[in-house]
């Protein structure tokens, strides 16, 4: 069975209620929402220079650190993971309906 | 079933060969990958912006932007979601090793 | 006289008292310290984008763009671009001292 | 006479010949061109938290960050300063004949 976001998240959530002494993920979130969050910015910046410099293997590490720290984020903000794959759903239903009238409009 | 990143991965390959005139994913990969970077980069700012401010409903939908434009961003760099979730599994599995040494150890 | 970085703050202020209708500067403190903010994670990400790729000309325009937000964001902030200048002369001060120290210690 | 810019900006050039022991900003720009741009990244996100969550004080530091950076970045870049200043020159002329213009069309 692959790992998923949600496999990630309860990862998170577990590692969470750790020591800060032995995980980074408790030791994160224990320094507060703006450590988060700058984290976050910093991996995106990485992730966008990875990938305008054509550097795979780079962009995969800071893909994976971008999902991480998003989700420690989201733990941090008190905002379920459910919530924002929800939304991505509703998101997608409604391109996809905007798809079907503009095909049956031809 | 609930909807997962593969699911949007997925509606994203989908709307990839679509025209540029009616998906915004297909006009967003026409423009490069220049462009893909800048809006991850973007949307990871809006992301801290609406965390650090406490604004929940924000924040959901930013982090939705987030994960979106990640995966339109490793599209055009041609690399794969599976790649990035491989990397997050064997991160987890390196931290719960380490973990449980650390639980040994004591 | 060249044009100084006081002289863009001198500007701005002058432009902050203009009708938001007429002024992009006053129509941005208008919306607010967040979307100040926002557009000067904007205007880094893609200076970060124009120097990776080597795009000079580009690089030159987008620096303009990060000068300019970053003093309309003081502005919002209520934050005079002297305390900014003033830090760091401080801090040049501090390394020229340390410079010093460090060749007397040879 | 107050620090300027163009101040900051000589002594980066003094100190870019200097060694990267005694150097942070030679060690900064040995490291290349990506390490300076994602410092620039890092800064400015770190300046939107501090702006938008009313830290005045980390906010002048950060804005402080973001000017060394810039300039190291465009130095990294070899992208004259006088360039970007001439940029903005340019760009406030215009903008002050836009004005004029509309002023004297009312």
């Amino acid at each position: 069975m692959p790992f998923t976001l949600e496999d990630l998240d309860a990862r998170i959530a577990e590692r969470a209620s750790a020591s800060a002494d032995v995980s980074y993920t408790a030791k994160l979130l224990e320094r507060g929402i703006e450590k988060c969050a700058q984290k976050l910015g910093e991996e995106a910046t990485e992730s966008v220079i990875a990938a305008v410099t054509g550097n795979k293997a780079e962009l995969t590490k800071e893909a994976s650190d971008v999902l991480y720290h998003l989700l420690v984020l989201l733990r941090a903000a008190d905002v379920p993971l459910e919530a924002v794959m929800a939304e991505l759903e509703a998101r997608t239903a409604q391109s996809g309906l905007a798809e079907k009238a503009s095909r049956t409009a031809q």
